[in-house]
């Protein structure tokens, strides 16, 4: 594989579409992919009990782990597999197991705020804000928990109004101004495609690590070609 | 040459920095590229004089002349050379000659409403929305018309808020909607890579235009790789 991995931050308010452009462009990249949740370093809150957990504010910044978040890509990034936290939406706090994860070409950070912290930003390859209007993104959310998940739908209102919404305002809106590229409206193909070869024009062959594209595998075992990292029971973001 | 031709769209407000990504991106692409000043569309008036004509509100859609855009794209797009209008605006009026303009590989529509008209919108391959500060928009044109070119500022400022700006706002800054992705600065190197990289996947061999990337010259013509029809002297954007 190439070394150092090609990586892609891809932030955007709840609801913005930032999983549909990072799952459309791991689909299309024909090389592998590992999609990283930046949800996955929420700060571990054992020490904090379930009630305490809930009355967090998962969209200010204080709420991730950057050190360790700084860490794990910089190893990815050297070639060197990780042991990533798992989290859990369903208790707010971090699963006990960790999952190995293995280096990759491309490695595409997702979340809110993806494009927030300075140094995050230095190991970035390419930074991608994906921007939708607050009344869609909003619904969006809506749908997700009220509709999906069954959630009250006057609790999901609270949460937005006195959190969500001033937090994106303070902290995800103006990392737009980090980004190489904006994005309107998540789905958009034109947008993805610029992604995708962009990607393929980095890892295109006449690279001189083009060659050396493998990593050790046990007997056995598939060579992944893509790595998805969501959580399946997000709520907090 | 490719028929037809990749054709982008380059919009954004007075001093977003449009000219600076469609050149760049004609310089970095390895194709013949022509690059097309929406301003060359004024209509024109010279059935106004002059005073008439300086009164005109140049960021209004109604001082395009729609149609000609449309018609002569379409030829272009379809292999066939057109007969391209110039403009003034020193005079604030089409000049009398026009330049013959051949079709190109890439061909790059700049200008404050390039993504506006319906039709156009259907031409474009690629839709471009150049994002800058209001304020740092505003600088830029100061720096252009008040030190560059001898404007009085309190001209161009009243100019500024008369019109400039609530049609900014009534009819570009819309536009950001019509846009595949959205630039933010202008000159911004990654941004222009991925514009480059995309016309440059289009035209890449495996394309079954791509040997036949040829058009009639005179005998003693030199074959143009970039055809520039901006004008040396805007002064109305």
């Amino acid at each position: 594989m190439s070394i150092p991995s090609f990586v892609i931050g891809i932030a955007g308010g709840t609801g913005a579409g930032k999983t549909t452009v990072s799952r459309t462009v791991a689909e299309t990249v024909g090389e592998a992919v590992t999609r990283i949740p930046l949800d996955n370093y929420y700060e571990d809150l054992s020490h904090l009990d379930y009630e305490e957990r809930a009355e967090v504010n998962y969209d200010h910044p204080d709420a991730f782990e950057w050190e360790l978040l700084r860490d794990q890509l910089d190893s990815l990034l050297m070639g060197q597999p990780v042991e990533m936290p798992q989290y859990d939406f369903e208790v707010h706090n971090r699963k006990d197991e960790r999952v190995t994860v293995e280096p990759s070409d491309v490695i595409v950070l997702e979340g809110i705020l993806s494009l927030f912290d300075e140094q995050v930003l230095e190991m970035l390859d390419l930074k991608v804000y994906v921007m939708t209007d607050a009344d869609v993104r909003i619904l969006r959310r809506i749908e997700r928990d009220v509709i999906d998940r069954g959630r009250g739908l006057e609790g999901v209102i609270d949460q937005y109004l006195e959190t969500v919404k001033p937090m994106h305002e303070q902290f995800v809106a103006p990392t737009k101004k980090n980004a190489d590229v904006i994005i309107p409206e998540g789905a958009n193909r034109m947008a993805v495609d610029l992604l995708v070869e962009k990607v393929e024009a980095e890892l295109a062959p006449g690279d001189p690590e083009e060659d050396d594209r493998t990593f050790p595998l046990e007997v056995g075992e598939e060579r992944p070609t893509r790595v998805d990292l969501e959580s399946t029971n997000r709520s907090d973001d």
